[in-house]
């Protein structure tokens, strides 16, 4: 839902959007929205994903605009629309003519947690986050919602996510520092594997914290976009715990590689891998599939030289395993609900960490369940 | 173990490795023997995949093919050595050295299958087949043996398969052959999207069956090429059939697209996909699954034009559903054990056919406790 009338959003908004070919009648819709950069109100829906529906989609999505548009007096192209749900099913045109004017009139700033807990799907919490800063004499907020739990694979800002600012933005700018943020927080996230036809990211811009317009070349920007990367890196963060059936949240960090892009492709290959997945479930310090796994990123590598650590404990020292002792250890690490692995492959610059979860009987249940 | 001294192998050998960048030690050693183009014998082992093991894993190998050399009477350096199981263990060489004089005395002609029986590790059936084919005036048999069943993923030949003929082929020829089959079948099957440390496919020539030598500017190539396809895709599709926790044998085929490699990502991607899988497993004809999976594949078209068959039940034509009487059908279809989808995406003559099975609670049971 909108943020609404009571927060003064002037409406300079930045989008990121999923790459998947097939893309959602809203995420159509809503990155013309966010390319033009001027959004009066968010109106999301759960349950169904408005995704491979065709003419009907696209008008239906159009008409949710309008709705919307109607009851807050704002022109329908400026109002983002966006789906999560069932894909390939008519979207509930009557529920919606109904709701939406309803849904207008209970608007209001304090709203936010609200809103998270409607666009939940298979989520199991609702997921919400503020940041506050002060920009030279400014106190600024940047606040922000997300569902998402299944169907996430880094590379796609793959789930729903809204958020605001009350920072005074130019669209161009917000769009440099919500694309950076989602490169290093959603981006950085893998559930299953899996892209969505209805990722979207958007962080609107209100300037109701008043003080000059915020750019690049403010000493404050750096503050800002530390704001919004909190938000992103905590919804992330939110979404890969809550992941479909995860029992535990590991962050993979690779370091030691010559570039930034090769630490994130090895490190993506090894948060994905359903081998590696299984035996986090399984609390098995399994260091073989890890290796397998970071080979398979077609990055090059000597496996000779690789240091592993789970935790604090060191597993592997120059591609050795460090014997049984290290192994008990770092399967008592394991036995805790979130902790980190550490691939060193290197003395190269290039770091990076995925989150990701386990891979659960649950994520088998709810999936094969999904729909019948 | 080799087909051994009975089955009259001259000793061409070509063969297919893994591109993993994590490699294990008796896939170093036969890549070099392979490229040599000359074995006189193969020598597996299951349960321990002599991978990250160092240089004793090395060690290990080289003893190990000694060992046979010393038992057959034949150069160790003309000894092929396969590993699979556990990552990072060492090789347990005393049952190594007491084993191989043994089994060399048990080799025979007829000892395929209980090879095949030797070399399982999660798989819960033995995987052989032969062929047999008239190249001119000369009977010529391909026959082989696989074991796989987890780490299954396209594009790396994932997993041991080992096979051989009696036909005249010299070794630049045989690799010609084999590198051709194994595109199009051990390339094209998936099971958990891993790729394993240790694939390897081996396809030895004897020249038994008499005759010139075969090449590929003789006649009788295509046939004994369409042996080794055979052999090598009844072997992939019994791989998809015993994958871990497996229920369902799907095989997907995508058409229409400009080109074959197109048709090959799009089914890869689809095959692939854990939500497509899971959805296979509770037999649901989620097709949004199977459209949001394509999409991920990195090539263009036009989900407008999407035609979908479950089987023989069309449930998707210009990109709209057909309706709940086709979606049921759909359903029905999907209780059978195995069966074919074909996604149709254009009028391109690009197509492919990748095989996959679905993912069940068992693929997570099994891997979650396979070490510990």
């Amino acid at each position: 839902m909108s943020p609404g009338p009571p927060l003064p959003v002037a409406g300079f908004t930045a989008g990121v959007f999923t790459r998947n070919v097939v893309q959602a009648a809203p995420v159509t819709w809503t990155r013309k929205i966010a390319a033009a950069g001027t959004c009066r109100a968010i109106v999301a829906n759960s349950g169904n994903a408005n995704a491979c529906t065709g003419p009907q989609g696209e008008a239906d999505a159009a008409e949710t605009a309008a709705l919307v548009g109607a009851a807050l007096e704002v022109p329908a192209s400026q109002v983002a629309v966006a789906s999560t749900g069932v894909i390939g099913q008519p979207l509930p045109m009557p529920k919606l003519r109904q709701g939406v004017p309803r849904v207008a009139t209970a608007l209001r700033a304090d709203g936010w947690t609200l809103a998270a807990e409607a666009i939940r799907t298979t989520d199991t919490v609702a997921k919400h986050r503020s940041a506050r800063g002060q920009v030279g004499a400014v106190p600024v907020t940047v606040t922000g919602i997300a569902k998402g739990s299944g169907m996430i694979h880094p590379d796609m800002a793959t789930m729903l996510a809204f958020l605001a600012t009350d920072a005074p933005v130019g669209a161009a700018d917000l769009q440099l520092a919500l694309t950076a943020a989602v490169e290093r927080t959603f981006n950085r996230i893998t559930v299953d594997g899996c892209t969505s036809t209805n990722d979207c990211v958007l962080l609107m811009a209100g300037g109701g914290a008043g003080g000059p317009v915020l750019t690049p070349a403010e000493p404050g920007w750096a503050v800002f976009t530390g704001l919004v990367h909190e938000v992103c890196d905590a919804l992330a963060a939110a979404i890969v715990a809550d992941g479909e059936g995860a029992t535990k949240q590991v962050t993979f960090t690779v370091t030691g590689l010559p570039t930034e892009a090769e630490a994130v492709a090895v490190a993506r290959a090894v948060a994905a891998s359903p081998l590696v997945k299984t035996a986090l479930y399984g609390a098995d310090p399994n260091w073989g599939r890890i290796l397998a796994a970071a080979g398979q990123a077609g990055v090059d590598f000597d496996p000779a030289r690789a240091a592993l650590h789970i935790g604090d404990q060191a597993l592997l020292k120059d591609g050795r395993h460090l014997g049984a002792e290290a192994e008990a250890a770092a399967a008592g690490v394991m036995a805790a609900r979130a902790y980190g692995v550490t691939l060193a492959l290197g003395d190269g610059p290039g770091t990076a960490s995925v989150r990701t979860c386990d891979l659960s009987y649950d994520y088998i249940r709810i999936n094969a369940d999904y729909r019948t």
